[in-house]
């Protein structure tokens, strides 16, 4: 393949003929496809078959003998607190378990952080003039949603290969009392599959903050999610990290089974060092009468041990490893070479990130519409929804069934292709 | 049995010596029973046997053909929205769904309130100099303790017969601009089992309050729980009413299967009218990724129309009615007459309420522990936990088995008597 960089005009006039070919061959085809949202497919939803009628009647009772049934127990069963330390690398006393949605416990941290403030605060988060909230870029749009809602300025930092430009974030820190956090995603970030280094995480964890009662919310999401078996990624122990850096309270951690069991009827858990485990506790026993102990119930029999977790993980992977390696074997066919892409080879999590060439993804997206592939928007990776270069594009290719993933990414790189092409006409 | 009102002390030394050799048989019989809290009992656990592995494999999908077990369908699925609706006496389109506990959504409406403020707020809650919030007294400790965490002035109002004291209310609420709110428990109130009168209801959703934004938290905790299937108690529809008399946005309705099905794993749901709907819908959709719809799916199968629901609510009544009578009976028998005591006869809910000789509650709780018998802490009914006339106990005779019930409320009665005997002897 050509680099469209080097090609001259007439190069690229001809190459615009025969990608338009392409993409009318394509439209004749009328596709409708969704790669929009990173959800699990039929069949991994189908591995956890076997959970909804787990519980054979008179199976109710945690180990403590705690009727599951009935009210008690805030902070989730025993058994299912460790099974989260386990996953988390810590250990069960610094971990409450929440319902389906770890989102929700992310967006309950902060308004607990609005409302009463954090153990550093001089005053609820609220009554502060202005808020700011580091946002690594390319990012998870429903994190940015949260901060936005809530009323947070949203200052995105560039997300490198091991994590946050931690000069900038250093910098960003230590001189605005007003940023308040930061999200991260450490492992297999969303979308660019992104892994933080040893060397990050201790910087996250040892850097000076301006706001005494700065947090970071670590979204470990894809904390068991690899795809290959023997390239896994791993994190160290934020929460030990922080408290031997001399802040203990920085770091909520968050995980769930969304992507292990049912997404939408998992469970999920927030992991704390003892004051803000503490004081989320006490929150927590007025807010609510506790989680869903059954739900806790049927993960435990259906993931007893770590045995079993590894196991899940790898059906999962199998079922949708062949469609990354599709979608980046098509992507490598089609744009290597082209210099107007660039993409990075996850090793785990739910995406591929598609950097088109810059000004364009937008176009591409628009473009893929019109061919009948629905495409996460171009931007929705950056806070407010705008991508400076507008060059990013989140591929979501689990949901699909293989052949339409392949048919999708076939789409997308002729519609990246010709946007690319005219916008390099444009800049002649 | 004659009234303490009227023996002279001589009289009462006399009962008192017999009272007290009572009370030292029961000593011997060392008992440990506990009445704290209103959680069903196992029996009406088990009645929802069949629900915990009701879903046959395959069946995962709500009536518009959501996979229940992925991401998606925020308000809960449709044929959940229905149910809470037809529970409620208003329509699917008022109503969302959430999880396992009603009192979670409480306390976040109310988090949103004082974070974003409500539809004709000036500025959020948390902003304003003084917040207040009326609490119908004798009333429900976890209403009280979530208005008192969220720095909420709790102020107490009489809660009678036909539902609050209307003319205080009414004066109250007119006179000052900082009371938000206030807490209702409309039919068979915990604990009296008061049901609020149809013109109670009316005049809650027309009287003139100082505050624009004005909210009343309608905690229809009971709306099915009747134990007599002849003496319903029943509610105008609250959401209609406000429409009515012109204060669309008065109320957020709440209701839970939690002593319908499983206490902790349960469906809940808010109700609301429109522009309060589409408020909380907005807020709710980047809180979280929806309710479990498969624990929805589940309650749905188990309880697929008005008429099971009505089997499930009469099995429940059948087991807990026998406790309630035996507790009045008891009551009847060891009091009557007495002048010391009064109670209601609730015709559904969790409690009895009982309300002993002035200044003797807690005196009484302690006797009672002092006997084997735990009780709800005496003031646990009145904001911040204090009782000014240190009267109301509440009962909770749902969760032990009904020997055990019997005992507890002889041992209860005898204990009010030696705490009234000795009270009036003191007063001599």
């Amino acid at each position: 393949m050509h680099s469209y960089q080097e090609m001259d005009s007439v190069e690229l006039k001809a190459e615009l003929v025969a990608l338009k070919a392409r993409f009318d061959e394509i439209i004749g085809l009328k596709l409708s496809l969704d790669m929009t949202r990173g959800k699990p497919c039929k069949e991994q939803l189908d591995l956890a078959r076997d959970m909804l009628a787990i519980l054979k009647p008179g199976d109710v009772f945690s180990e403590d003998g705690s009727d599951c049934r009935n009210y008690g127990v805030p902070l989730g069963i025993k058994e299912v607190r460790e099974f989260f330390a386990r996953m988390l690398g810590t250990t069960a006393g610094h971990v409450i378990a929440g319902n389906n949605s770890s989102l929700n416990l992310m967006f309950d941290t902060l308004m607990r952080s609005l409302v009463f403030g954090e153990i550093e605060s001089e005053r609820p988060w609220l009554k502060e003039e202005k808020l700011k909230w580091l946002c690594p870029v390319p990012g998870y749009d429903r994190h940015f949603l949260v901060t936005q809602t809530l009323g947070f300025e949203l200052i995105p930092v560039p997300l490198n290969e091991n994590g946050p430009d931690m000069e900038l974030v250093e910098k960003l820190v230590a001189e605005d009392a007003s940023i308040k956090g930061m999200w991260c995603m450490p492992l297999y970030s969303n979308p660019d599959g992104f892994i933080y280094s040893p060397e990050v995480c201790r910087r996250l964890a040892s850097m000076k903050t301006a706001a005494a009662d700065f947090r970071i919310l670590w979204d470990n999401a894809y904390v068991v999610h690899h795809l290959y078996d023997d390239q896994r990624g791993s994190l160290p122990d934020i929460l030990a990290l922080c408290e031997e850096e001399g802040h203990p309270n920085r770091v909520y951690e968050f995980a769930s089974t969304s992507k292990v069991t049912l997404a939408g009827s998992g469970i999920s858990c927030i992991a704390a060092n003892k004051d803000n485990f503490e004081r989320t506790k006490k929150y927590l026993s007025v807010q609510t009468i506790g989680p869903d102990k059954i739900n806790e119930l049927r993960h435990i029999r259906y993931i007893p041990d770590e045995m079993a977790l590894q196991e899940v993980m790898r059906r999962q992977a199998s079922l949708i490893r062949p469609k990354f390696d599709a979608t980046l074997s098509i992507l490598a066919s089609e744009l290597d070479g082209t210099g107007i892409a660039k993409w990075n080879k996850p090793l785990g999590g739910y995406f591929v990130s598609l950097h088109v060439y810059p000004g364009t993804a937008r176009k591409v997206v628009a473009l893929a519409k019109e061919a009948g592939v629905a495409l996460t928007p171009a931007g929705a990776t950056y806070p407010y929804g705008k991508d400076p270069q507008d060059a990013n594009i989140r591929i979501a290719p689990t949901f699909p069934g293989i052949e339409d993933v392949k048919k999708a990414i076939s789409v997308l790189c002729v519609c990246a292709k010709i946007a690319a092409v005219e916008k390099r006409l444009e800049e002649m």
